[in-house]
Formats: C-alpha cells, structure tokens, sequence
C-alpha cells in the first residue's frame, strides 16, 4: 500500500516540482479544478500592472505600435501553436470559445461544401461542452443541416457516412476527462470526405497535442483552463494551412482585414489565419493569457508536454487508485487506461455529489460539480495540473474525501445550498 | 481675439476641472485621441490589480460566485446603460463591436421579416466605421440580403423606401464627428417600417444618448474609446426590451443559456438582454470598463453628461475658432452647428496629414490620422474629451500645430514613416 510519506518521496524527487513555484496558490488549499480556472501565474500580476500602467497609461494610443499590442494574437497564439502541434503564424488569440466554434464551423460546412458537396449533417457526441453544443444548434439551423450526436459510448467511426459534412468532437470530455485519439478519428473522418472541427479547451497544456501530425482540419480551445489566462480569458483559434485561405470567416471585423487601417469600404480577408480576428484584440486579456502560456513553455526544458503529461498520468492513476483503496460508494468515471485519459479523475454516485464537492470546499480542497447531461449522473471532478499538483496533495484530497464521507459531514445542510454557479 | 490667458481663467472656472484627478495622465503630453482610446482612469490600476491578485488569484474559481465574477457583464451592463438613456437590464457587456454587430444586424433583420417581411436592403452610409460595413457585407451575403451606402452628404430619409429591412448608423461619424439626430432618424425609419441599429461607439461618454427617448430598436458600442476601459476592452449591445425575447441571436454560447450550468443538451435562450451574451464573460477587461465608466457617472453630481456635453461643445467650438484664426491651410471637415457635431475636431488638408500629425505627436501633442476612405480626404483627428481636456489643452495644442506648419517642421522625413497603427 502506498503511504503519505511515499508520495512526499515522490514529490522530493520531482523534477518537474520547481515549476510550482511559478505560481501564486493561496495557502491552505489544494486546487484541484484548474480544469476549470488554472491558478494564478506569479507573473501576471507584475505583467498586467505594466500593461495597464506603463503601455495604456503613459504610452496610450502609442502603445499599439510601441508596445507590439497589434501583434499580440499573433505572438502568444505561436506560443500556444508550440502545445498544440501547430506551426508558427497558423494560430491566433480572439474572441471567446464560443464565438470561434461558430467561425470554424462555417468554414468547415463551407470547405465541406466545396470538397464533398451535399451533405448536411454536422456529426458531434452528447456530452460535448453545451456550448459547442448550442453554436452547432445554431450553424445548422442557419444551414439547413441536421446536428447528428453520437452517444458517450459509441465510435464516432461507426457514424461517419456520406451524409456527414464536418465531425465536431472535443479532445477531451469535459465530465470525464475521457480522450479522443485524435489522429486515429481524424483520419477515419478523412476517408470518408469528413471535416474535421477539434475542441481543445480541456486538452492543450493537459495532454499533448498533434494538430499537425494529426492532419486535422479547424481546432479552437480556451485560454483559462490549462493555459492558466485568468478569468474570461481570450480563446484560440487554428485553422490548417491547407483551408486557411479558402474561406472568410463571416464574423469580418476589421481587425481579420487585409489592411485595417486603410479604412477600406469592402472588406478583403487577411491572408491566413489573421482572418479570423474579428474585433479590436482585448490587450489586458491577452497579456495575462500570455504570462499562463509561459508557464507551460518553462517545462520545454524539463521534458515539456511529454514530462507533465506524465506526471498528469500518474497523479490521476493515484488518484483513482486511493479512492478505490481508501473510499467507498464512488464509481470511477474516467478512463482507468491511460491512453484514454486526460488531465482529471471523475467521480459518481447514486446521490450528493454536489454536496460532497462542497464538503470539500470548505475543507480547503477544490474540485467542482458538472450536473447529469442528458441523463447522465451529476459528476465530482478533480483536475490535476502537473505544473502545480503535487503528490501528497492527491494523498490529502482523498484523505479528505474520506472523512466528509464517514463522518457524514456532506449531509449538513448549508452544502447543499446551491450556488449561481456551481 | 482669446488668449491663452482667457483660457487659464476658463479653466480655473470650469466645474467640471476636478474631474481631471480621476486620470492617471502623463506629463508633457496633451492627449486628444480619447476618441479612439481613453486614458487611464486612476481607479483602474488598484481594481484590476485587485481582480488578478484577491479574486483570482486567492479565491481562485469561487470567485465566480463570491467576486461576482457571473454578474459583471450586466452589473457593468447597467451602469452603461444611464449613459444611453436605457433601461437597467437591457443592456450587457460582451464581447467586441465587431461580433455585436453580427448579432444586432441578424436580430434586426429577423425582427424585420417578422414585421415587413420580403424587404432585403440593409441601408448604411459609406463612411461608416469600416467594420461595421464590413460585417454587413458579410451579413448580407448570408441572408441575400444588398448592403446600399448612401452618401454622407445625403439624406437617410430620402432612402427609405419599403425594400429597406433595417438601417444601420453610426451616431456620431467616426472621421468628421458628424451627428445623425437619432429620435428623427429612428422615427422616420419606423414609419417605413423598418428596424434601426446604432452603433454608438462616438456617442456614449462623448455625447447625451437617449435610446428609450428614441425609441431605438437595436444599439452596440464599444468600451475603450470614451468609456475609458482600456485597450481592446470588451464591447456592449443593447436591445429594445420590444425585441429582445423576439430572435435568440446565433452566436449561442452557454452563458447566455438560460440555465448555463444545468449542462442541458439543447439551448435554451436566457430572456431578456441575457441572451446576447455568449461565451464566458472576460473579467479582467469588464473590470477595468467598469472603472472606465465610472469615470464618467462621477460627473453626476456635476450635471452628468449635460455637462460634459456643454464643455465638449466649448472645447471643439474654440478648437475650430483657434484653427481658423491662427493656423492656415486646413478645412475643418467637423460640422460647426454644435447639434450637429459630436466630441472631435476632424481637420483636413491636401497633403502631408499624415505627417503632420506625427509630427504633433513629436512634440506631446497626440491626435491621430484616419486615412482617406471612399475617394474621401485624409483627416487629422482631434477629440476632446470633457472629464480630462482643458481649454488650456485646445490653445497649446493649435499653437503646437501652427509652429509644426509655419516651420515646416512636419515635412522633415522621419514624420512620414508609416507604422503598422495609425
């Protein structure tokens, strides 16, 4: 059996356990939902100060040219391109998840419609993200296609047929943290004349990722999970360079034109993927989501995304394994393979999931609640983040889960008070 | 003849001078560009630090419900909302101008069909803010719908006719600072039946707006320019509580569900203004637009923008008087009825604009240079910005202007180096 002192052992002999230090955790807590929000970065506050301070208020409307805030989706959607398999000048910060799954959905119905004409299903699986979800509701309302959803368990592969135009799946399962093989599905959809539309919200900087070697079409992803941007930070957006130029996203905003300033009547897309800048890019917000990326590029020189990702793998395996050691009455929803598995171990059971993350919360230990989707059950998630997470901290959650459950301190009623958002 | 003196002694009287200290403004430089972006309010550093450090980075993903975090984009929302003449609830903070014009025109041209149905002509003015065109263009081309330009120079009223489905206008002019008189507009485009979009982006904070008063349909504007919220900072829509549960706009992201987190399959629109919002609110940049506006409700006790509007007013009346008598060569391109004429002076002149301005911003004096457009001359732009100009500002800043051309210092080479910004 694995003891607390072992797990010190192990984080003693870390090497990736100086990178922890690149961020500002609040004592007494044991963050487990960076899934949901990464952890502050003890750069950022510095950065954004000189941000708001020196670049807007001593270099004002200056600072787009002084302070390079014009490139700025451009230089820190490289340094994302690097997680993600991406080459340079193919990836850009803008806008929100939500607003890119729109753009490239359109574009991928349209390089759909050119390559394999007549198709109207857009293909997804159930428990995607909601708003993937609702934006494809609306892309295929407006299209006169039908939004097809696999179940959690089937193989997309069994649904790629000659009415499918673009399949649209998530990495990796935002209840789960079940992975997708990205390369494998992505060929399967390319037999069969399929476009292919990836979500990486729960994917870059948590596993690594192969855009490029994966042949795949049009990824997005999110700037506050993985990345560490802060609240409400700007997404991503990759388009491959084989459709980059095929098509003008439809929210053309003068910020995707090929020359902005010189205040053209029409519009003319920039070349690349500059065209899926929309508005004027959101300064503070990309900065701070910088300071996030950067924390991920420290770990190139230990090993990078393959020495976190398997760090990842063995905090989660731990996690699973001590709660099937030490605690009952939890079923183990995630993938126990670690092929399959992302950066997070989710829990069910029969009732009281919302009260038991809550529990936990007060004891300083912070996972979340996802409710039941489509009859699913309510899930307790645990993100681990290898830049952060140590050992000994999954050794504490579970201990902890442990005494909320036999002491049956989750049954107090103020935990099942429920708060806007959960 | 005034004096530099007489404008010290209206400076010294002016009521609204202690509104100077809320910025944080850089010595040496007169800054008249606030039109593009606002300076830097003195709260916003603290705030945003505040945001970084105490809400993300101690209270980490609780912070969503116990900073508010979920409520910011209609907090903010409200707030906006008494500089426009709505009502609180009908206006919210999300994303980029750009995007919201994409969501406003779908809207109106849905609430069109409804009403007027078989109109196809979306109306605008060929001197719009380019992206506002160039999002029509692309709204057009989706629904089969022609974008018609009419002149500056030319009378909305006479091209409103029964192929018309909505009317889009810039409120105030973003090169000439022209005004358009919103209530007539709006009631002239009703009795055609047809559905008015404002983009307000030189109007709010700069000039009274009164959309209820209006009567207005549908509004949109953006956060950095006279809302002093930083550079890229989120944007605004606004909808007349008449339309907004009529359309659920297509950019259908989860947080504008109306239950986010019960991680339905289908979308579900929130009521109300709610549903314009789409993916997760940025809270860092709707933090410092709050800060931004509240720069402009401290004038409330001051006579509000009564007041700003009543020194905006003076400020471009002596800019424009100061030019015509002291400096040679220019056309004020700005009207000068004052009920015609919003919170800049637009200068033109057959050559050397662009230098010319870069060699005032040489000298501390920081204006900008808006590029011809349509066949139409290129400008020098000079906003005043009532909360932080002084009438001292408009005397150095035309006498700064007479030296730059009477030296002809501006035609020295390094003034016409283009930068990427202009």
């Amino acid at each position: 059996m694995t003891t607390r002192e072992d797990l010190a052992k192990w984080d003693a002999q870390d090497p990736l356990a100086p990178l922890r230090d690149l961020f500002d955790l609040p004592a007494g807590t044991i963050y487990l939902d960076g899934n949901s929000l990464g952890a502050l970065p003890r750069a950022t506050a510095a950065r954004v100060q000189e941000v708001v301070t020196r670049e807007w208020g001593a270099g004002l409307i200056g600072s787009w040219n002084s302070a390079g805030w014009i490139d700025l989706p451009h230089r820190v959607g490289d340094k994302i391109a690097r997680l993600v398999g991406a080459g340079p000048g193919e990836l850009v910060v803008a806008d929100s998840t939500s607003v890119n799954v729109y753009k490239v959905l359109k574009a991928a119905l349209a390089i759909a419609a050119a390559d394999a004409p007549g198709r109207n299903v857009i293909l997804s699986e159930r428990t995607n993200f909601p708003t993937d979800l609702y934006v494809a509701q609306s892309v295929a309302r407006e299209h006169g296609c039908e939004l097809v959803l696999i179940e959690p368990d089937e193989d997309p592969a069994d649904r790629l047929d000659d009415r499918v135009a673009v399949l649209m799946l998530t990495h990796v399962n935002y209840r789960t943290g079940r992975m997708w093989d990205m390369a494998g599905i992505t060929a399967q959809a390319h037999e069969r004349g399929i476009v292919t539309v990836w979500d990486l919200c729960h994917s870059a900087g948590a596993v690594p990722v192969d855009l490029t070697g994966a042949a795949a079409d049009f990824a997005i992803g999110c700037g506050y999970k993985f990345l560490n941007g802060g609240p409400g930070s700007p997404a991503y957006v990759w388009v491959s360079p084989r459709h980059a130029d095929r098509f003008a996203q439809p929210l053309s905003g003068w910020m995707g034109h090929a020359a902005p300033f010189a205040f053209t009547t029409d519009y003319e897309p920039a070349p690349g993927i500059a065209r899926y800048v929309s508005g004027t890019p959101a300064v503070i917000g990309t900065a701070a989501l910088e300071c996030g990326v950067d924390t991920l590029l420290a770990a190139e020189p230990y090993g990078g995304m393959v020495a976190l990702r398997e760090k990842s793998l063995a905090l989660t395996r731990l996690f699973a394994d001590l709660v099937d050691e030490r605690v009952s009455g939890f079923d183990i929803e995630s993938p126990r393979d670690d092929e399959q598995r992302g950066s997070q171990v989710s829990l069910t059971r029969p009732e009281g999931a919302y009260a038991i993350v809550q529990a936990l919360i007060a004891r300083g230990v912070i996972g979340d609640f996802r409710a039941g989707q489509s009859g699913l059950p309510d899930i307790l998630r645990f993100g681990v983040t290898p830049l952060y997470t140590r050992f000994v901290d999954v050794w504490d959650s579970v201990e902890h889960l442990r005494q909320v459950m036999e002491s049956d301190e989750w049954r107090d009623e103020r935990f099942s008070q429920r708060l806007a958002v959960t």
